[in-house]
């Protein structure tokens, strides 16, 4: 069952989950959009016309054709413990996770009724809750799934998302290098400057650039540092091995140049594509 | 002799002289600014309005109640070496580069007739060169000074910047957290992006944030490593300590928690200061 779709179930209506269903909206979606979160979230995204209706997961798996799972990573992984039974056969399941081993693999343990894609907008903004929900927010990003679902991947393109499909492994491999290792090199940088606040009197845009995103909530790192912490080991690793390369040569100049010359490159490459 | 300010020289008249130049003239300054730069720099700079008249260093020296010194952190040194000749008694000499201990240091050996003050604007932007030059370039930006001149506080003041007063040592030591460690953090990670271009397939806001800074051109970067080596030396240790202390902590809950709340504070209050 790949066909059109005609309710949506959002479980974890923020602002990942808000903003997949506003853009559902805005690109024309003219189904049902349920909404599955606590009576607080509901009632904002109420207010932001995010859903029509809201349901207990159960009730809304039995009805939907598609679940979007927008839910913390642990909140994912005992979501899909408990949704198969809900589910009528062949409904597809999908999340917005940052981690995709762990999602993965319990959902090749548990999902039999259903079919499950993993799938990981690259996109997000500081705020966050439904409140700061924007039906634009997938435009240019990449959106990266697991697998293939034409319907799923349709919506995806009318919402500006760049397809780009990765197993698992690869794609945990990827984001801790673009996405882990900056929060934590940020939060690093961030730790230093609270050890010696007299600095912070100095600071210009630099250091505002390195710390905006320290700033991030720890408990949705928590789940991101458990589900793939081997893969950010391994980056760690390389980024103080290239830090150390850099404390050797300060005043080596080729190497120094050839080094700056190499990552301007790939910072201008970043911005192209 | 801390008189009114009827003649500004500025030398090197890119994107900070230039901007100097302009928030001057948008301050209400009403005496000439003349502009010592390449014929190229020149022409560009009477194109943005930013200087009256261009000449010579010493031809400009000799008639200016202050000598704005903002090239590269090595052509001030070399100025440094021939500008006092050429000055008549207690002009004001100051500067604005990124680095104060060799050019404070180098002011102490050479200046004589002219007095000087070390500066350092804590402002930039990605663009450079007067085309780049902008009068509200220092609105709210710490301004540092190594010494007093109430003429020119009056003038930073005027400009909207945040007068911070710092001898040279404390300067450098400041800026080797604030800036220059975040440069380094921002090209080492986007020279290990740059080794696996893969990645930047999935890459989303956090990578472009961190990657904003490594497109910077070593020709700057060249300068601040030799006169600031020491300091560098010391953060670039520190952070690698650091990540050190998160790589082994990754997943210790407690540990971590603390780290992410401390830099997080620290990085508001960065945005609130």
């Amino acid at each position: 069952m790949s066909g059109e779709w005609r309710v949506v179930t959002v479980a974890g209506v923020g602002l990942i989950g808000g903003s997949f269903a506003l853009a559902l909206r805005q690109a024309g979606f003219a189904g049902k959009i349920i909404g599955v979160s606590s009576p607080a979230t509901i009632q904002a995204a109420f207010e932001r016309g995010a859903i029509d209706e809201a349901l207990p997961l159960a009730e809304a798996a039995a009805q939907s054709d598609v679940i979007y799972l927008a839910q913390p990573i642990a909140k994912i992984l005992e979501t899909l413990n408990v949704i198969d039974g809900a589910v009528r056969p062949g409904t597809l399941i999908t999340d917005a996770g940052s981690t995709k081993r762990a999602i993965v693999q319990r959902a090749r343990e548990t999902i039999r009724r259903g079919r499950f894609v993993g799938g990981h907008p690259m996109a997000g903004k500081e705020a966050r809750g439904v409140e700061a929900a924007d039906a634009s927010l997938f435009r240019t990003r990449p959106y990266v799934l697991t697998g293939s679902d034409a319907e799923l991947e349709r919506w995806i393109d009318k919402i500006g998302g760049r397809l780009v499909r990765l197993d698992a492994d690869e794609h945990d491999r990827r984001v801790a290098l673009v996405s882990h290792l900056p929060q934590l090199l940020s939060t690093a940088l961030a730790s230093l400057i609270a050890d010696r606040p007299e600095a912070a009197k100095v600071a210009g845009p630099a250091a505002a650039d390195l710390t905006r995103l320290a700033r991030s909530p720890y408990d949705i790192w928590r789940d991101i540092f458990s589900t793939n912490a081997e893969e950010i080991d391994l980056v760690l690793r390389d980024a103080i091995a290239r830090l150390q390369t850099l404390r050797e040569n300060l005043q080596v100049d080729p190497e120094m140049q050839g080094i700056f010359a190499r990552a301007a490159q790939a910072a201008s490459q970043l911005r192209q594509s």
